[in-house]
């Protein structure tokens, strides 16, 4: 058994970001796991996912308190802030909010910053099992966007053993999923943080437990592609992704650039779904109290993509008051049955206005028409007898229902997706 | 059938680049395809490609003369010249070599530089099948490192249809693979020629006949990596490779980059072997009448990276004067089997010194530790342990004998390809 | 005498570019010379300048007809289209057309595109005073927006021999200024062709001739600067300006960052003034026929920056329908003192708004404020009391008369310009 | 009076960077200082500059000890180590050390970093003047290569504030010269940090002190010279210089191409003089105890450069023992009086072999002719010819001597420095 075991398909469930920003508080998490037992397990949706400052008692929304206190351990190490998640007094961390959400049959994950509290390394506090210091093995690098943690140097034994007790402490908790962040790609250092990679695959790998390990930000570098393959579960494709056309047309390119690096284990991320209510205390996206600002036809679009391409599929909204139709997007058995079952994909086809893909799975073939272009059209005769056959019937897998392309119009910014 | 079936595994042939840049002559070429005829044709090789500047009546060595006229026929395309290759007289082209290459049981590949001839837009020849002429389709832009052409604007139906006239014209002279140049990366216009490949796939396809597409030069962009494998059988990692080890020690970063992208049909190109007797009239490389600088150890691993992963195997040197020890590196029939029978391949490991692949067939497994340090060493038991399993018998390829890997010693530069 | 002696003050002219794209003719030419002499001469206007492609017969606008054969003389030199230019005929060139200029009290430029033309190198012609021809002396090297030329190679004392025969030629129709294009910046070689610049001068040297040179087309590079005063008399800063604001408002950045390459004989230049009357058998900029699409009040800030900053004015509208507006711009003899006469000049402030220049000669100080803003503003007290000092009575010279600054209003996108 | 006249001519001193790297102790200060007073101010030296951390109890060599504590005052600023420099006790700062220089007839300078010390705003500590924080006031940008210091949000009154009350605390400690490093360029952020410039250029106005203001590291860009010229009195060209030629030839093209912004009270500055005795304590350069690597000819080489390029002269060896060659380098009193006096300077040959300088002051002519090939060379008589005259008898400045050019050999790597 490797790490690729940890997620034979792609990774699916809820993460707090899009609509709590870095402020989500427990009950808010409860009520998300309860929602998505009840309603969501049945497709196959599992992870619930605390995002960025679950240490930082004073968070407010998706703009950080610079260079605030975090609450930290003896050991250097984040630990969760109690103010906002009560289960977690006397130091015990998320291991009572871990159990609520393994009842629910459900597992949880959390979010970490690449590196060293920065605290940490200026008042030199210990580090779990060495005598080494804080001091000693933060690294002069930071995130450029958030100003919590230093890097930390794993060419020394003591850089590697703080990541060790780092996972150990949350493999404690009960973690089931971590997402990494400042590390796929940086801005200031135009590259992944490699060795830090693979120090957090070490460290994962010696607690035994089967920790699916997504790391962030995007643009992941294609020149590193193998190397991803070979240290995580799944990695992002681009920079923050929101509910803007501009940037979900320009996600065919990067399906397209990294098809060649999906398999079981490796799920390419095309970021979070913006679906929904996703504006609590988010400020960025469209900010405040808002509900995406897609159009149904760019939702269906949307998700026709993430799932043939087998991109986790992780929902920013908020599930206690989701509406039918978002709610539609996220257990369409069919659509799902797909997405779990592939085990090839890929574009075959580009022009300004159609994009299309294909997907098989053991049993059956699939092709989904894009319309990207700004006006309704009738998908041309040419490319349904090309990829799809003169005259078939086939099963529209949104619409549930078996139809022929003749004649079939896919709306500006819409899809189609068929079984053949 | 798609012309992925053109190419079902890695081709293997014979280049006259190397050795004889770009003034190769029929006599040259009949020696070398009658002696693989002889000793290569059973180990699988069979494509024998007449590299730049067969249409230059007065090419000399690996330095072209610039702005020269060339063989022309009424439709702007480049013919023989017949002062050099003496049976395509009357303008028969190279059907009768090519007709002398398939009596022996080979395949005929020919190179062609993207564009059409700038003597013809500068002369306004005509172009088949239609009343525009050459000036109406050619673009204003060039190869920076050869002055025969300009490019096509295959935007116009005119500009496809002038592909589709080479195409044709090559077709009925037998020939069973094309290399196009100035195609795959453009150092002036910082990506690859796409238009044109397209236009180069569709014209070929209208020919019937499965005709292998090669493009060159490197680097090829990994972005283009899904676009190369929708269009040709074969692109170019690196600019040219020649026989220096910094050359040969960078190829693992393109290979393990590009890995991804092989499967039956797309053999992404490590460039020819520049082994033997390589320069005859070559300038380039160490030039004059010279042979490989490349040591045994290198060419051992040299052979066994392209061969696990499966790169295209073109040798540049000459054939009819070949030594008994580069003849071996082509005629190890337990090192081919392995080559022409993978299904995965890909890099596992990388240090300072070890570097280590793996492949894998229907029935086998397959390791190469290559020793990419300066001195001699012994396999670390650790990683023999890791990859191989503890104190197992293997088989070594190159040796083709039964070893045990403890204390096995690899030299500098060198490798161990085995049979698990 | 060095060249810098030919343009001690900034070159003021007339260019057919603007209005008549590639395609002015001979009568047109001569109106806009007679309105200069009687209208433009007193101020100091006295350039006459044919932009690109005289020596094309077919010539329509500012769109090139590609690859099309032009007008050469036995010596690979390229020579007037006589259709167009009647008074050229019998191969005299523009000597005519020059002598009828100078009659007028004028000077008279054209302009070349670095380089031979593609025709010679491609039928191999010959080169004045040697029996190498065109063929030995081109280098492989283009334009990227126009296909008239290749590259010469002068590091062969030929390649130096073919400049030299072409200012010979250009000196004895009596040519003062010459426009060199393709060789101050290139997008394609990302530099300056600077051994071409090198030769040029030379060629210029040997003629004893006073020939402005000036260098297009921007941008050039900073890091040249020094090099580009030792060789030129003008050089662009920008590529093609026309009558757009966010071009304009970028130039104070270029300005900015020239002016100290500023002096007499160098005059580092912001490209032809795209006002009045500017599209006749243009296709660029508005295109059409039509008149500037810039404010009264953008006018007089281009026009105070392009005389503070001292940048040549070469006015690209036509004359002899010019309106007054227009015409009064060019005829401003305080600013036209101030232009001419100054020794020193310098952004002094920027914010958001405002961008502030001061000018000084011999016996006077000159200050512009140039509102950048969106809205018409007072000019804020604290700037005025610190670059004009308090209350002072100023001279406006655009307005012609004496001003306080007190509450002085400056339009959105306008300018006003004093002498202290 | 502004900024300008505090450095009518180019700075000339000694800084403790080369010999001692961040540990330079008081009497070591002291003895340089007591030294330059009397063998090199009557030649127009007279700073005495401390470098880097000397708040830094611990320093050690040119390698900072990472994320240490430093010496802080109640209002985040950092104040002198005592440990090292004993008369800054009771918080005295560098008062005693700065009147024992001014005693000697000498100036006093300090270096310090862009921004404010981490640890204030990791604890928070207060800013002069204001309610605010240092947290409030940091911005989270660092310097890469050390990890004192955060940026510093000037568009908030309180960032410029605290640097108003650094300027404040160093004019009353007597500082007549201010070092400022991570400004003038950035690795990280790829620019000048620009905002900060400006908000130290109007703290130190404040201060109504002559203080120099001096911008580190290079290299400093082009676009921006202008932007220096108006708020610095020098800037580094390029990263640390040292003693190897490759460097030093280098600088040729750094000085061509920031000659045209040299004028009375700005410097463009090549660096230190890494020359004499310049290892104690230092790490980078040669390391170790060490002389410096350069010839005498290079030596001469480089102060010909310096001094006719008017670069700040600032000396990075040891003076106490310095030797008779280097001390006779920087008391020249022929050269020193070009330097002091030239009112312009330029590049006026360059090839392979040959770089010539030309300089003028209100009374004289310079040329300075380097050899940057590798082997002896008698100066062309073409190039005397051109730039001195024919056969005309010259002042040599470092010979001291009258002498003809005629067959005058200047050696590899050397040069030789001319009055007319």
């Amino acid at each position: 058994m490797t790490f690729l075991d940890f997620a034979k398909t792609p990774p699916m469930g809820w993460n707090s970001w899009d609509c709590y920003g870095a402020s989500v508080r427990e009950e808010e998490v409860r009520d998300h796991a309860l929602f998505m037992s009840k309603h969501l397990k049945p497709y196959g949706w599992e992870y619930i996912v605390i995002d960025i400052q679950w240490a930082e008692p004073k968070a407010k929304s998706t703009r950080y308190n610079q260079f605030f206190p975090l609450n930290m351990d003896e050991y250097s190490r984040l630990i969760t802030a109690a103010n906002r998640f009560p289960s977690s007094k006397q130091g015990q961390g998320f291991k009572a909010l871990g159990e609520y959400i393994h009842q629910l049959g459900l597992k949880f994950g959390i979010h970490i910053m690449r590196g060293i509290p920065r605290q940490a390394v200026h008042q030199n506090t210990a580090i779990k099992g060495t005598d080494k210091r804080a001091r000693d093995i933060a690294m002069n690098n930071i995130c450029p966007w958030n100003s919590d943690m230093y890097g930390v140097n794993v060419d020394l034994p003591e850089g590697q053993l703080y990541y060790d007790s780092l996972m150990e402490l949350y493999a404690s908790w009960g973690v089931d999923f971590i997402k990494v962040d400042d590390i796929a790609y940086s801005r200031l250092y135009d590259d992944a943080h490699k060795k830090e990679i693979a120090a957090i695959r070490k460290a994962i790998d010696k607690t035994k437990r089967p920790i699916v390990l997504s790391l962030s930000p995007g643009p992941a570098q294609l020149k590193n592609g193998m190397f991803l393959q070979d240290h995580a579960n799944m990695w992002r494709l681009t920079d923050d992704f929101w509910d803007h056309w501009d940037a979900l047309y320009r996600m065919f390119d990067r399906a397209a650039e990294w098809v060649s690096y999906v398999r079981p284990g490796n799920w390419p991320d095309c970021d979070m779904l913006p679906l929904g209510h996703i504006g609590i205390r988010a400020v960025d996206g469209g900010g405040g109290d808002s509900w995406t600002r897609f159009t149904k036809d760019e939702q269906y679009l949307l998700m026709s993509l993430w799932t043939i391409f087998q991109s986790p599929l992780m929902y920013g909204g908020t599930l206690p008051d989701i509406d039918d139709f978002t709610l539609s997007l996220f257990t369409n058995e069919e659509v799902l049955d797909m997405y779990q079952t592939l085990t090839y994909r890929r574009q075959v086809y580009r022009d300004d206005n159609w994009i299309i893909w294909e997907g098989r799975s053991e049993k059956d073939e699939y092709i989904s028409f894009f319309n990207v272009g700004e006006s309704n059209l009738e998908i041309p005769r040419e490319l349904s007898d090309r990829f799809v056959g003169m005259n078939r019937e086939v099963r529209d897998l949104w619409g549930k229902k078996d139809i022929r392309l003749d004649e079939q119009v896919v709306n500006a910014h819409g899809a189609i997706l068929i079984r053949k």
